[in-house]
């Protein structure tokens, strides 16, 4: 059942090594059916280059396996909490990319210093708080998803505007409409933050971008009055 | 029409993804025939592994398409100013390369610190200021033509001996006498911006190279008296 | 003899720069058959892509070379101490990986900042002292390897969780179970050295990642009680 | 006539891309008959990519083409000097590497950080001083040439022992007992170069590698007493 959901996270699974965004079986890809309220997700702990369609794992919204002869990622509590929050979600990546890494673990948010990320992203890419003792020895994974949601909650981000998060001392989280839209995201953090990181180091008092240009790119490519690209064809 | 200028421009839009300036589709190139006063350019928004010289749009001075089944792309306005001011400019080159586009994030200038940037380029990078609300808000990409025109001629630049522009919290526009030698151009912008990058962590207190080993190398390969190549043959 | 030994070895010594871990030769694993007491490695000087399985030498964990028609590497003294103190050892890899490299340049542990790190290595990549000039005008590669082992007793570290090492001024030792898992590691702390540097310039005030966070991601794959991957299949 | 001699050095220069050292035509190998006087060289501006054997230029110690359809590189006067102060040098390589150049623009020698370094290099890799106004003006090439050849003898540097130099604000050139060996040290020089230059940046305190260490490591691979490698096969 849903083969074609399943060939489709295969297949944004593959993009993560091809984009450079894994290394070993440090990421995974996850794509949900709406309708079913089933999601293919990455086995955990299988090799990219040995993968196969069949290998995804289908999971329900409770976090069960429903088919597959491989364990779910060990993430998939995660992308659970997060798939019954936002249902505007279709598709969520996990990485440890190096760049936006290496701002999870200096426990930053990226501010958005530019036009790329702009682009993309409304505003910063946020860092969410390290779990707890308490959390960590409980549902680790669930409790990640629940913080996420949390802080998006709390801070009214959009998750639509803001297609990621940073985890604090761990990685990064993106989404989409679909799984290669949110590996399109993580390719588009990880690019920014590299930049950000850069940015920063060559101007050390350096400030976010003007309210009114992120607002311009967004809404240029975002939106009803959307222009960029081929709309309309 | 203009068979051939599609194909050359074509040909240069894909040596963007080859020498790694772009990601995505976050780059364009166009070049001009300053006979019909018309010039071909990259369609936005679409991937690179699936342009063909077919794709390349027309448009005239006034910004118009005069060809082509795609929109141009939506930086099209931005080369439209460069060419209507700088009538030496035959092909034009936009990317957000990694590090040319850090230092436009962090709104600085390019120092030439040697001779690989005194080569080519006369003088520093110039990362000209964000626009403002207004011109945001107003006919955007145009504006960002007009800025670096008013740029230039305020600082009495010579678009031949400074064949690039940083804009700030944006990306980079590099230049030439024709399409590919804007791309040759967008290269070593990103070589030495690189390069500058580490100079200053090395080195926070270096100085710019002395003004006669900047004439040295850049009138060595430009001018009357060069005598770098096979100039003769 | 061993030939199964020698074609293991020799697979693992040609990740080396599948992995981008060694320029020129600089490099070399080692795995170890504990029946016979006798290991393979690397010959010493010979570039990786003239190598074949059969120029490994078989070397006794005296030191000696039992068989072979090239001399051992160099560091096969610093191999043979590290077997005899740690009977844990099955396979042994070392580098000048660029990033760990740095770091032991620089002198300094590498903190453990993520999961990333976490997940494989429990606590600090550790960094030995230097050798001191006598330890050096001695049996210098032997020296090496017992300091290598007083620092991890001295310190109580387990090499089952710390598979890995930073010399002073000289560069890495990784380990596991077999050469694939020592080169495995070797990667895995190429990656943590380059996240760790990156993570300080982005944050001079980071913290290592609190203790709970390091103990979960360590035993979420280690131990009685783990549950990464496909354990049970 | 040197068909041999011509052979060697185009594949030398083909290497220089290969390692990733050379962007466009910035970089040339030579290499020389010592018994003839006459040497050959990369041909000036000329594309690697379409480069032949037999578009190598063949030139004598006073700088005059002897045989060849092009110029021969520009930097041809600077390799000319070093020939004749230093009967010791079979082979000569100039490059803007990344790395290295990043330091000679920084003007700073790179300091001996650990035993990569020490394997090849004895000391600093030192960055002589930028030529002064007079020098540029004149015989600029040549002076280059002479200014290297000045601070080694000054400073009693031993060009076998010290097979590099940064010129400040330009680039760096490093040489070997032929072609190939210079190839193979300019690769050295940009990994030396890069991990100093992260090595600073992980302790900003940090000192040179021990003396005895620096001693060791360097005698280990060259002289009588060397045993790294297949030395007496």
């Amino acid at each position: 059942m849903l083969e074609e959901l399943k060939k489709r996270v295969y297949e944004a699974n593959i993009l993560l090594p091809k984009y450079q965004l894994v290394t070993f079986t440090w990421g995974n890809v996850s794509e949900i059916d709406r309708e079913s309220g089933l999601f293919a997700i990455k086995p955990s702990g299988v090799d990219y280059d040995r993968l196969t369609p069949d290998d995804m794992v289908i999971v329900d919204l409770d976090g069960n396996k429903v088919e597959g002869k491989y364990n779910p990622s060990s993430d998939t509590p995660t992308h659970v909490e997060l798939y019954k929050a936002f249902k505007e979600l279709g598709g969520i990546v996990h990485t440890h990319s190096s760049y936006a890494t290496s701002w999870a673990q200096a426990g930053r948010s990226i501010p958005c210093y530019g036009t790329t990320h702009a682009d993309y992203i409304y505003g910063e890419v946020p860092c969410v708080r390290c779990l707890n003792k308490e959390e960590i020895d409980g549902a680790y994974e669930k409790n990640t998803g629940l913080l996420i949601v949390d802080d998006f909650r709390a801070n009214k981000r959009d998750v639509s505007a803001v297609p990621a998060v940073l985890c604090k001392n761990h990685g990064v989280f993106t989404w989409g409409k679909d799984g290669h839209e949110a590996v399109h995201n993580a390719v588009v953090v990880e690019e920014v933050a590299k930049m950000a990181f850069r940015t920063e180091l060559i101007n050390p008092q350096v400030a976010p971008a003007p309210q009114e240009l992120q607002d311009k790119h967004y809404f240029r490519k975002h939106g009803a009055n959307a222009y960029y690209g081929q709309i309309g064809i």
